[in-house]
This record gives C-alpha cells, sequence and structure tokens, in this order.
C-alpha cells in the first residue's frame, strides 16, 4: 500500500506533516510506502532532525505549493507541479493507494473533481467531521462544509454514504442514522429537512432512526448525524471554539480533551473514485500522523471502492439493494 | 405598568412562575403591578409557602391550561380560558402592558397572531437568545426557531428587528450585526446567506460588520448575530447540551456559568404589537424571576412600539430614513 502525502500542506508544512509520517511509521505494518510529496530538502532537513532513515520514505520533489489563501480552481490549474496536482496525478495512475493533504481543502476538492472525479450515481462528495460520544466512542456528522445548498436527495446520499464509510472502516454493522432537525416529529423542520425525512424514512439500505436535534450531537441516539453543509460547518465550528475557550480557561477534562482534533485525522472525501483524506489546516505532527492512520484504514477498507459497489445498485428510495449496508 | 404572568406556563409551574413573581417583587419599583393567570388556590398556596403578601399582586382567575405538548393552533382555539389566551386578551384590551409565559411556545406565537398581530412591515416576528461573551457582556442570535425557511429580506428584518432590540432594551447605540456564514469573504455561504449579505451591506440602518462563522459566538466580532430559526436553534441546543456535559463532568467554571439559562429571562417576541415575553420551558423561580425583569425592561424601553415607529418608515434596502437605528 502506498499513501501519498503532502508535505507542503497545512499552516505548519513541511514539520508537521514529515514529522507526523515519521510518527505514524513506527505504527504501520511493512506493507505501507509512504511517499512524501514537496521540497527535497525541506523534507530530508525534517527527517533528519527527527533521526528518522530516510530510506524508508519515498520522496516526489517539487517546489511547487497551493497556499492556503488561494483560490483553489485558479491555482489548480496554474500550478500543474504543486504538490496537490501530483498527488492527484499519482492517484489516477494508480501509483498511489491514497492521497492525504492538509493543505487547501478547496483545492483538494477540485483536485477530485479534476482526476478521479465523483463516483457514478453520487450527486456531490462530501466531508465528515467526527462527535466525541460523552458515553464514549464516536459518531460522525456531514456534510460539514462541501455543500452549502442540498437538496433533499443529497442528504439521503450524506446518509448512505456516511453509512458505508461508518459501516467499512469503523466496523459498525448497522450505524443509526439520525437527520438533524428542530423538532423529533417527523413534521418538525424546514422543508430541506421535512423532505429528507421521508426520503430517509422510506429507504431501506440505511438505519434510520428519524430527527435529532443540536442537543444530540454527544450522545448515544445516533452514529451519524445528517446535515447540509452549511449548519455542519456552522456546528462543527462552534464545537472547536468551545473547546478552545474551555482550554483557554484552563479546565482539563478527559471527555472534552477529546474534542481536540489532534486525535483524529481529518476525513476522507466520500463519494470520489480514490481514497482521498483531508486534514485540518491546523494539523500539527499528532494530527498528521493520524491523518495518515485513518488513509491506512480508510485504504484497507476498500472504502472508495465499497462506495462504487454500492451505487451500482439504485440508490433511489426506497432502494431494493442494500448496497452493502444491513 | 401591569405584567401579566401565566402563573400556569411551564415544567414547573405554579411553584416556579409564582415564586419568581415573588423574587422579583423584591428588585421591582412599586410602579409594576404583577397580574399573575392561573388557578387562584394554587397561586395562593405558592405564594403562602414563600410567605408573600397576597395582596401585592392581582390575581386572574382560570382553571384552563395549554399544555407543553399541545398542538399550538389547535389548543388556543379551543381554550379560550386559557392562561394563555387570556394573557393575550389582555393584553389587546390594555389592561397588561407586557405578558410573559413559560409555557406552550408554539401557542404564545399563535397568541401574537390571533390577538395582538405582527407589526406592519415586519414579515415575521422572531425569537432571540443569549451569547455570553468571553470577554463579559453578551450578544444575542436571532432567529433561534420561529422560522425554519427564511428568504434574505426575513434576515435582513431580524438583523433590524435585532438591533432594536439591542439599542433600546440593552443601551447599545450601534450594536454589530454579523451574518453568520461558513467563511468571512462576502462571496461564502449558501444562496440565502450570499444575498443576505448584499442586502445587509447596502443597508444604512444596521452596524453591519460582516460575515461571522461558528467560531464567533462567543467572541467580540459581532452583537447580535443573525442567522435563519433553523440553524440557530441548532447552535442554541448545541451549546445547551456542552454546557448540560460540562455540569455533568462536575466542571466549575464562572465564564461557562454563564451559559446557565437561569441568568437570562427569555426573549421578547420581536415584531408584534405589544410586549410579548417567553421564557424557557424548563424555567425554575430563578429563571422566572429574570423573565419578569426583562418583561419590565422591554415594557419600560417601549420595544414594541420602537419597533413599529421604526417600520413605518421603508425597511427596504437601502432604507433612507434610520429608523431609530445609529
Amino acid at each position: 500500500m502506498r499513501i501519498g502525502i503532502d508535505a507542503m500542506g497545512g499552516d505548519h508544512a513541511p514539520d508537521a506533516p514529515v514529522s507526523g509520517a515519521v510518527m505514524a511509521m513506527k505504527e504501520l505494518p511493512a506493507s505501507v510506502r509512504l511517499v512524501l510529496i514537496g521540497d527535497r530538502d525541506q523534507i530530508l532537513t525534517v527527517l533528519k532532525s527527527k533521526g528518522a532513515d530516510s530510506s524508508q520514505f519515498d520522496i516526489v520533489h517539487t517546489t511547487e505549493v497551493i497556499g492556503m489563501g488561494e483560490h483553489p480552481t485558479k491555482a489548480y490549474t496554474q500550478k500543474p507541479n504543486s504538490t496537490i496536482s501530483l498527488g492527484f496525478n499519482m492517484l489516477k495512475e494508480g501509483t498511489l493507494d491514497a492521497f492525504a493533504s492538509s493543505g487547501n481543502t478547496g483545492a483538494m476538492l477540485v483536485g477530485c473533481m479534476f482526476t478521479i472525479k465523483t463516483i457514478e450515481g453520487v450527486q456531490r462528495p462530501c466531508i465528515t467531521s467526527i462527535l466525541p460520544k460523552f458515553k464514549g466512542g464516536f459518531g460522525i456528522i456531514l456534510d460539514v462544509g462541501t455543500n452549502a445548498d442540498c437538496k433533499p436527495e443529497l442528504l439521503y446520499q450524506f446518509a448512505v454514504l456516511g453509512s458505508l464509510y461508518f459501516k467499512n472502516v469503523y466496523k459498525n454493522d448497522s450505524p443509526k442514522v439520525g437527520l438533524l432537525n428542530i423538532g423529533e416529529e417527523a413534521e418538525k423542520g424546514n422543508l430541506l429537512s421535512q423532505a429528507a425525512h421521508v426520503l430517509m424514512s422510506d429507504s431501506k439500505v440505511i438505519n434510520f432512526i428519524g430527527n435529532v436535534e443540536g442537543r444530540d450531537f454527544f450522545n448515544e441516539k445516533a452514529d451519524i448525524i445528517v446535515c447540509d453543509g452549511f449548519t455542519g460547518n456552522v456546528v462543527l465550528k462552534e464545537a472547536e471554539s468551545i473547546y478552545y475557550l474551555i482550554k483557554k480557561r484552563g479546565i482539563k477534562d478527559d471527555y472534552f480533551e477529546r474534542f481536540n482534533y489532534e486525535n483524529y485525522g481529518g476525513t476522507p472525501v466520500l463519494g470520489v473514485n480514490a481514497n482521498v483524506i483531508i486534514g485540518h489546516g491546523i494539523s500539527n505532527d499528532i494530527a498528521s500522523k493520524n491523518m495518515i492512520l485513518l488513509s491506512k484504514n480508510v485504504t484497507e477498507a476498500r472504502l472508495s471502492e465499497k462506495i462504487r459497489e454500492a451505487f451500482k445498485a439504485p440508490m433511489g428510495v426506497p432502494a431494493g439493494d442494500t448496497g452493502g449496508l444491513r
């Protein structure tokens, strides 16, 4: 298995991604080869500072980088030798099994669209975030920002994509799907959630448990919470900001420590034709390590392939085929 | 000033609202008369248990109550002698200057529509919630649940209503209005927020500071955060649930204690032809007391009248008249 890593991606590159790769190597089986994409000299300097054996890694040299603030499409097309562009080209050629970056999220999504493309039948790819559950374990919420405007069918697809992710990577056979809403009753909510509720209720391929509310993110009600990318992004940033304030108040608490993004590796892009993992832009070495471990798990689970197989079956409502679920 | 209180409203009625009224009386000037609406015997029992002089209060007797789980419109029309119905009738007749309840929120809104009605020019009334700021003081967010589906013009009106509330009740001459979005740049967001951004930018009657994100609820960026009622409701319940978990973890912290709903009295219904205040359904005595004090402040500020005056001026975009703002 070959995992490509954007060595120049994120606020703390190349230190964080390269150090993270060194840390990850200690936990990965010998069958995994990490491919560091970026400035060779800078990569070697970090590897040396960490006392790592550079022969353990492949390095693909380039000096072109897409900055965090650059316009995604423009930068991607104008920088064909950027770390992100090279990563996607290698994914497409099949010389990588996964590609991970904490760099410009927009450019990562553009890379998906321009090279590996969306899986047939998937309307729009989406991204997820972790919800640490109060009683242990965690859930996910999706979409968290890729799709600000959604139609009911799209929310339904998020439910299917999230279920396939949870089932295959987190080994939960029948994850509970909740629809984010502002009341428990089916008829509550805005036009979008009301229509999505009907689609989800009629579906045989997801384990739909009904509406959940803003108070249910951290309880056991649902494993997967589905919402439009606007609401999901607000929810995620609110949780991050409260965690930040908890730290700022000097509060140390085991549960709230699980809000720390470092513990998780980011999110796969769900619904594209290869394993692509996006890390948090502020990723440090630990977060980068976890991004790489997540990449390995996603690849091992053949997630992208599993989603492709599931979507070959009619994903209409109600879908007759179980699409690998339940 | 006569403030009507639904003595039977909320999960802990009549104890909480009546005890709250006794506590409020100790802080209110002699010019304020509290009118307790509900079962006379039950009210007298609570007053006696608190050692209060019942002659300090007016009591309007009725045994009919709209339950928390009842269908708002049905219950309101079928129970003309309910505490909520009586309160609105008295408001309409002018025998009350304000009416406050922690009872069925939906029935309270139906009462507004059926009796005092929406102020001319206001498309839809809305409700707010408090955001405790990390550096002290607080902001508000609106709408938080009355309007799940919004048009851009409605968000703009929320901005105006929120500004009038903040200016007149919280004595802030030029409160900063932020539009909740998923990026700082004007062109970010969903179709709704993009269009609302244009309306707010063009307005001369609000102090629009641009987009704010889910990470900005508790910082100084904006005094008023505007969003649709779906997103606002989710944001509010997420904050409440994290506060609940903080307590459950046994964490004691001065800042997070300010997340306790008890400290605030609820919200006025903004945009209707009288002063109506809605408390939290779970209100205890302290929360009830604060609901009554808020009712007094809102009435003293002549908020409903101020909003009516402001909306007499054209509130179109850009509005030439300052509508009492800035």
